[in-house]
């Protein structure tokens, strides 16, 4: 965690706030280590402030490095509001309309509070060593799931059974799944967001599987399709061009370019190939923490890439009532290039 | 769902307004039984509209009843504005900030948001008889994993272990953990929030063992803390004041009781036992789509129980180094008493 509350404190120079009021419990964990679920944090130039209740006090002792520990003991409201003063920052994004209310009650004259929502989330965007490899650490348990997944065959068994299967091997293995896995055979893969059903998958079926594992904190999020069996001259052509268009966003892909250009680098030969239509979600977004977090690769991305994101590119082409396609790999910015952290073959694998 | 629409449209009335506009999803779920990720509704006395995006239209068009399903194209918040009229409600203690200012961007003059937080929560905590066979449900496999845990015994393993087990155990039964199972051993067990560790459970120590299951969307709450072989006097006797208290507190329970009142009946021979300062929670909460809900039972709840609300009775005494005991039921009140939902014995068990 070692400076980033330092970096945090020179941003709110920058926007003129005496003080940052971290609420949302993530960006408490990403600059304090704190992993229980009641903590906030007041942060200055000059305050390294850590709040707590008396059922977090032993675990914050164990967790919390470089910040005072406090643990308030009656009103949690009033016991934050006694650390603030001047023009203070807080998370609009998080804090809800009524604790704002509250919050403001509690505050001595002349103490303001001041949108500033999304300050942690940018210095979470560029990761550093230790979570570069707890992000590498998640992604290789998860291709390690998938290859027990397809050990075990994908035929015959119901996507619910594949999916649940492959989330109690990541438990197994130590992590937990960072999002409820998606296995989504046939046309329920056209369905970018299907619920695994019961149906079992079919013979010469695509199967769109989307998991992830969170690990230590961090998280990894990966998509392969198979298909099962000889899936026939269109399946194939689709997922070759989304295999080009994937490929194509990681050849470009590379600090300093822009979240809606790549975007735009992906989309192209998918609409060359006629299915310009079909790809109806953005090409990515960074992984971290949490699964989905800044930076956005879309075309409507105002986002340019920085040495150090972690982003998905995850190009898909989903054509109702018949089938889907999406390749999604996790990669680091680096600045010539990225790094794959996904070590799945891409060419279309036929499994039993 | 039937009839929750207008149960809410009548409590609108009360408060002078003209609409309501749901966005908490769980909130969302009980009006309308939409389980997807991404919905809110707009009701009011001539108003039952559902809103959702695309990905979610199939979703919905299987899911909800009785509320005109609309699927916004574009841009979400433009979309639920155009729906709202007058002073219409919304759900302060769960909207954030921005996003409030966001949604009074986009609405027309004359139309005002109005705090209008819990309208819903109150609505759910009498449940109908389909709640309450949804949450036995939920009890019942959950009684079921601990007996399972109990055949696999407690000493020697860690309770990380026990705990994760468990957890695989209610998901294999078609479950999920309400919440990740507590299993705290000799001094951890002083701990209310302690998060299973890596040691042995060693012999004669109590183990506190706190678990819930959700199915269906409905959750389930329990305690029970189990001796592993002979645990000593000191500790029998912790035992015992903590179910007396506990079994005091069942006898007080009926609709019409105070939750601060009820609080108190099992605090009393706590307190009178010489541990009044080791019980530092309520005496419990309700629970029902989410694990903590309203009422609350406590030294200062406001809450008045009614028929059909299902509660936790779960009074606890906790020493710091030594030992913890919880002993925590789930309850139906009834008119002259409840229903007890836990099927586990409460005299202590001494188990291998």
């Amino acid at each position: 965690m070692k400076g980033r509350g330092d970096r945090l404190a020179a941003a709110l120079v920058e926007r003129e706030l005496d003080l940052m009021l971290v609420t949302e419990l993530v960006n408490v964990r990403y600059l304090t280590g704190f992993t229980g679920t009641n903590g906030a944090c007041v942060c200055g130039p000059e305050t390294r402030l850590f709040l707590t209740d008396f059922r977090y006090a032993e675990r914050a002792a164990a967790e919390v490095e470089g910040w005072e520990a406090i643990t308030v003991a009656d009103e949690w409201l009033g016991g934050i509001a006694s650390h603030l003063c001047g023009r203070f920052g807080f998370e609009d994004d998080h804090v809800s309309v009524r604790l704002l209310e509250r919050l403001r009650g509690k505050l001595t004259e002349g103490v303001e509070p001041v949108a500033a929502g999304g300050a942690v989330e940018k210095l979470r965007r560029v990761k550093d060593e230790a979570e570069l490899e707890a992000v590498a650490a998640a992604s290789e348990l998860a291709d390690e799931v998938w290859r027990w997944s397809l050990e075990r065959g994908l035929g015959g068994r119901s996507e619910r059974e594949v999916a649940r299967a492959a989330e109690a091997r990541i438990r197994e293995l130590g992590a937990d799944p960072s999002f409820p896995a998606i296995v989504a055979a046939g046309p329920d893969g056209a369905l970018p967001h299907a619920e695994p059903g019961a149906r079992a998958i079919g013979s010469g079926e695509l199967v769109v599987f989307d998991m992830g594992a969170k690990l230590d904190g961090y998280c990894s999020d990966g998509t392969r399709t198979f298909a099962v069996g000889e899936p026939g001259e269109r399946a194939r052509e689709v997922y070759e061009t989304v295999r080009a268009a994937q490929a194509a966003a990681l050849d470009a892909i590379a600090a300093g370019v822009g979240g809606e250009a790549l975007d735009g680098v992906a989309r192209e030969p998918i609409a060359d190939a006629g299915y310009g239509d079909s790809f109806g979600h953005g090409l990515g977004h960074g992984v971290g923490l949490e699964v989905h977090e800044a930076p956005r690769l879309s075309p409507r991305s105002e986002d340019v890439l920085e040495e150090g994101e972690v982003v998905t590119i995850e190009p898909g082409i989903y054509l109702p009532g018949e089938l889907g396609v999406r390749i999604e790999d996790l990669v680091v910015v680096t600045p010539s290039g990225c790094r794959n952290l996904s070590g799945l073959p891409k060419e279309l694998q036929l499994v039993a």
